[in-house]
């Protein structure tokens, strides 16, 4: 499919800045939905006012993409007129029933979202939108599954307009009359001209930015999201989470996974050696490093730069973070057998569950639920050692690891035979 | 596709067997042939003579495959009757120009072989056939891509039929004349009459079974197939496997792969126990289990009995004997530390290639190739314990372990970051 970004807006409110352009979460609006249709879409036609756009395209798409930039020289006229462009253009190249995509550029849209909305035909619209100010949004009434009424102020209406379309040459002739027969047009004129269908997408993350606070609030609302909840333990869920997301606010416009990642690794390491000579304060700094851990993940989803090998480095080391803690507490108690079980159990509760992805290729939390009610997540570990740290008795707490970790290895193994026989 | 199976020989060379009903490594030839074709096929005809084909099928395969019996009263009149037969059930259900696979019910192929003659067309046969008696083959010669002469005697010839066809329903009128003709038909006069197409497939495992001889070495080469050779090091080739599939040949026919892993683990455990009182010896059985550990492998594969949960399970009881080892080292040298090292490096070797197949979905070994060439894989470390065991230098070992294999890690990390990096 091809795909028309509309671009050439002039971010009145925004004082005047290119919206695309601005990033949101670690990436550019532009980048982001570009990123996200590349599956489904073979060439972008990106309608543009400003000479930004193209320089930008040039810098950072340019061989990955196939692009066009339509220029705008008249922004003023509205965006109805910027997809009159669009439709010029397509027209040459478009197959009689072929379909297209046409999204905002100022739009900032979640991988659900768009994963279900380029399934739809016509204008996706949402009937519970979450994340936006219905006030200032487009809504939309509707009648036998197509548009009725479309505009900012209906009083009555069924759904509000998502600024995504899944189109056909149809739309050409209409987008033609209307401009023809007015100087500023808008697209709703359009849409609602053309009695498009209406497709629902509903309660996905989408949102149209407009100011610099519904800038800051997109940011936070993709970092929330980032959260892939199904690993995380109590502790990590009710404790740890709250706080890394408030750090990946703060840092996710300019951080880079990886580098957090091995940051993370340095700092672990170092609640290790301070556990040494300082066992409670060396706790505190290891569950500091467990709500740090979080930060990578939530930085590399939310700012669409998670790398398989940024995943699999990170497991790794915290492997390895959990040694070196596990070591210094060896050394403090001297309660070496006892730690050598502590060890094992500690990453054979990661090497089961990644073992088994690397079997079944998929998540074992994902396909047997059950699983996520055992007990000794890493969280919760790290949390309870912070504890026993701080109370001083690690003998105990080794004691209590050994059994804790390799039960739940055992319960897994259990938990999985069962599935596989009953699958039968 | 549907799929014909010739099952009506009378096996009088074995006595007068029912050939496709013999086990193979673990498994029916029938059954064989089946779960091989099961990816590609929606129907099976089976033409057969016996009734035990009938009650073999509805005991093993009922409500898990379709597929339809065709009773040939008469196998005196040659397998090419038994195919004509298969063609009248044929018309009935085949559109004119629909594919269907016809192939020998003694014959046994490997999923290799399989794979690429599905693609094929015509008659599928091998320019280099590794397994086979060629004297007793039938050689095909071949002229423009298509059957020019075929049979048992042939002076001069390209190739060796190799039993498994591609065909369409235009071979149905040509089975039609022949078997007007003739008495007794053998199916090769069909497809010299019918000109098939060639396609080739060669090199690869397949065999038809007429003797106790020959049923006994393509248990052997099924054997010597099933080991994959990319996660081997040195001692596990050219030592462990010549054992392991020495033990493996006489007991595929009956055991179940998930029993010897239980066993083999017990028998890991046993080791690191016996090491406690009597190191050496303790090394020696080590060194045992770890060519009993190929043993659930070979023959989960040979006998196309492999499983995820098998594989999984596997993968967790090996690292829990390599635990129960250096807990025993461990004891014996007190060199409590190092032993914490060379635990960690012992599961991270594994950890880390395993948790790239969760992160990629493919095996390192398969994709960077050099990482084969990394030592300090499971047979090799094993191979080296028990040297150490039997010299009584323990401690110095657990040095060599814990550096061997954390700098394999080491390695592996650094391997992947460059194969990421030169990848751009």
């Amino acid at each position: 499919m091809k795909a028309v970004i509309l671009a050439a807006g002039r971010g009145t409110r925004l004082g005047g800045v290119v919206k695309p352009l601005l990033k949101v979460a670690g990436r550019e609006i532009l980048s982001r939905t570009i990123l996200l249709l590349l599956p489904y879409v073979d060439e972008f036609v990106i309608v543009a006012h400003s000479d930004k756009i193209a320089e930008y395209m040039e810098k950072n798409w340019k061989g990955r993409v196939k692009y066009t930039i339509v220029h705008n020289p008249a922004p003023e006229r509205g965006n109805g007129y910027s997809f009159f462009l669009a439709c010029k253009y397509l027209k040459g190249i478009l197959s009689q029933s072929e379909k297209f995509i046409l999204v905002m550029g100022d739009h900032v849209y979640s991988k659900e979202f768009i994963e279900r909305a380029v399934e739809g035909e016509g204008l996706i619209c949402d009937c519970n939108p979450k994340y936006i100010n219905v006030d200032e949004a487009t809504k939309v009434k509707c009648c036998n599954g197509r548009v009725e009424n479309i505009g900012k102020n209906l009083k009555s209406f069924d759904c509000i307009d998502t600024g995504f379309f899944v189109l056909t040459p149809e739309i050409f002739s209409v987008a033609e009359e209307v401009v023809g027969e007015k100087e500023v047009v808008i697209l709703s004129e359009i849409v609602g001209r053309a009695k498009l269908k209406v497709s629902h997408v509903s309660g996905q993350f989408w949102v149209d930015i407009d100011t610099k606070e519904e800038l800051r609030k997109a940011k936070k609302h993709l970092l929330r999201l980032s959260v892939k909840g199904y690993g995380d333990g109590f502790v990590a869920r009710n404790f740890n989470r709250r706080l890394s997301l408030q750090i990946s606010e703060r840092i996710v416009d300019f951080a880079n996974p990886n580098q957090l990642t091995i940051l993370t690794f340095l700092f672990g390491i170092f609640s290790a050696f301070v556990a040494l000579v300082n066992t409670p304060l060396g706790g505190i700094l290891y569950q500091i490093s467990s709500i740090l851990d979080g930060i990578d993940g939530e930085v590399a989803r939310a700012s669409l730069k998670t790398s398989r090998f940024g995943a699999w480095l990170d497991s790794i080391l915290d492997r390895y973070v959990d040694f070196a803690f596990l070591v210094a507490l060896a050394i403090v108690s001297k309660a070496w057998l006892i730690s050598l079980f502590a060890l094992i159990g500690l990453v054979m509760v990661s090497y089961s569950t990644e073992r088994y992805k690397a079997a079944y290729f998929e998540d074992v939390y994902k396909k047997i639920p059950v699983m996520k009610y055992l007990p000794g997540k890493r969280d919760e570990r790290i949390f309870t050692i912070m504890i026993f740290c701080l109370l001083g008795y690690i003998t105990e707490l080794l004691w209590l690891l050994a059994i804790i970790t390799n039960a739940r290895v055992l319960a897994t193994m259990l938990v999985v035979w069962k599935y596989e026989r009953d699958k039968r």
